[in-house]
């Protein structure tokens, strides 16, 4: 088979120092894979201006995948990268699904006390190109006392359709096989009747999975309270962006939780990166857990098709995490990036 | 001193249980209170056709204040009666901050294993005004694969200043004197920027309260993993709606969380809930817990300038949580109405 072509771009802050260790595990698997390093991020802007040119943008759409690191950095005003960057590569290359599993590894200490790894186990299927994150709004009279600023969320038949049918097919692949829509119908009515209506339409195509729905803020809860009550979420892009973060906390802290900006149609590459931002308060001090950025790794690898090899690098990290609770705690980025290579290769 | 006019709005289904319960803590305190109760909801919207009328809502404004138990049934359709009764009264009586405690009593149990009452001990302020709840927004071509629906939140300089003011206020008020902005800035650019802007202008006047900034996003994680980061906390109606939800899980349940609704210029009457809906499935079974509605009672009496009575309240429910960590659990509703109205007249 010929070689995966994977862009790389580490960004800023650890995601540097996460993205190195990720792809030691990918070469140590024997997936046969070409990278090329896209130098994009704070760095960059601040050099040349550039944030995320056309160009560069045609050239990325050309890889298999992209592997992320973070990007962000307090010299850069706040959004400017985000938006410019990160939003722009998801929207543009139209990663529709951003998939976000919440998995509670065993040996994992959560902060709920009374949580199993059974309890804990569930994929957030994230919509990842509209919604709140359209970047549409606009502001009257900015800096008056008469501002007026208004942020529109932006929801499409297409846009939704595609997403809940790409969660229902999900959850048909698990055991439990149920799909939970997470919205706040009460109070959003235009964009939450479109959700509730075309989940409930697709819904009928798939007796075989059980259906919920749930008000953001009750989710929100139940993510602490009763997390066993969830399988797969299907979500807007602002409450898959909050719930997946209550999720890392949940799933035993943000340094474990891996994520793919998905095109599942193909049309362009995917992007997978840790949910971790770029720490700049730790950066360069070898403090970073690689294992998220791993885990987004072996998320690659099943995408384009190499389950087993992806199954190898979970493996090994599920056993480094187990390891860690048997005092393994206290290594740096590298010697735990040389661990879990270690247990990939061996 | 002439007796305080209390409007009381039971609702449904818990609401008519934990609204008694609250009333005779109310009585038993000593507070010199004439009530009127009003039959909003869904019985009246079945018999009559009507939610909310202009002249109802004109008389609700005559009250000193308003006690409200839960709104919402499973026979109307969902947002009918959120929108039309409880969010119009919100918008009409102009309650631009919705306050809601967010704190561990001594005893209870919390979902997080390591949390002492120090570390969850916080107050959510939560703009109750506009934003993502102005219920603007419309849809095009509906039901067909045209179809898009938007939903836009609606920030102004006065409503975001008011509420930023009063919220410096509170954390003038208190020990730690720290207050965090929640929002979304790096992706909701138009609205992030003026909630910040403005934050950070009035915080010039509160140089003895200490600032911080927190995307929602993070601010949701570090509810769950690092909740003693908090003190007062500033956010906009949807995301201090999510937050709060999580705040009751940390606190050990909805059954505990209490609010109010705030008119801080007392141009119309403030109103107090439970932050719980109506829970149908277990209404008139005398299982739900009146605790928030008591506390909510006693955030009333302090509203009205009755602190010591909200002092002897919100002591009777703490020594009350005491005794259920001592083998008290399995109440009705009555008897833990009953327990802490003893308490508070004893
Ligand atoms: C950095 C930010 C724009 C991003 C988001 O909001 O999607 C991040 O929070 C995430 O979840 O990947
Ligand atoms: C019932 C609903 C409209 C309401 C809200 O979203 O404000 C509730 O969740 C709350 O928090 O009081």
């Amino acid at each position: 088979a010929r070689n995966i072509r994977l862009a790389v771009i580490p960004g800023d802050g650890i995601g540097v120092e996460v993205v190195t260790e990720g792809l030691k595990v990918l070469e140590a698997v024997g997936a046969k894979v070409e990278t090329t390093t896209y130098d994009l991020g704070a760095k960059r802007y601040h050099k040349t201006g550039e944030i995320l040119s056309e160009t560069v943008l045609d050239e990325l759409r050309g890889y298999d995948a992209i592997l992320l690191g973070a990007i962000g950095d307090p010299s850069v005003p706040p959004g400017i990268l985000e938006r410019d960057l990160l939003l722009k590569i998801r929207f543009e290359l139209d990663h529709y699904v951003n998939l976000r599993p919440v998995k509670l590894f065993p040996g994992v200490e959560s902060p709920l006390g009374k949580a199993r790894p059974e309890d804990v186990d569930m994929i957030v299927v994230r919509e990842g190109t509209e919604g709140p994150y359209a970047g549409a709004g606009g502001v009257l009279r900015r800096g008056t006392p008469h501002e007026i600023a208004t942020q529109e969320s932006v929801n499409t038949a297409f846009g939704v359709e595609r997403v809940v049918r790409y969660a229902f097919d999900k959850a048909l692949g698990r055991t439990r096989r149920k799909l939970t829509l997470v919205h706040k119908t009460n109070v959003l009515a235009y964009a939450g009747d479109l959700w509730a209506r075309t989940f409930d339409r697709v819904s009928l195509e798939y007796p075989d999975v059980e259906t919920d729905y749930c008000h953001v803020d009750a989710a929100s809860m139940f993510f602490v309270s009763q997390p066993e009550r969830f399988d797969v979420i299907v979500t807007d892009n602002l409450f898959g962006d909050i719930l997946t973060d209550i999720g890392a906390a949940i799933a035993g802290g943000i340094g474990l939780a891996a994520s793919g900006n998905v095109n599942p149609d193909r049309t362009a590459p995917s992007m997978f990166e840790p949910v971790h931002g770029s720490a700049p308060d730790i950066a360069g001090q070898g403090k970073a857990d690689p294992t998220a950025t791993i885990l987004s790794v072996a998320m690659l690898l099943d995408h384009l098709g190499l389950s087993g090899e992806a199954a190898r690098v979970e493996q090994a990290v599920a056993e480094d995490l187990v390891e860690r609770l048997a005092g393994w705690a206290g290594r740096t980025t590298h010697e735990i990036g040389d661990d879990i290579t270690a247990r990939v290769a061996g």
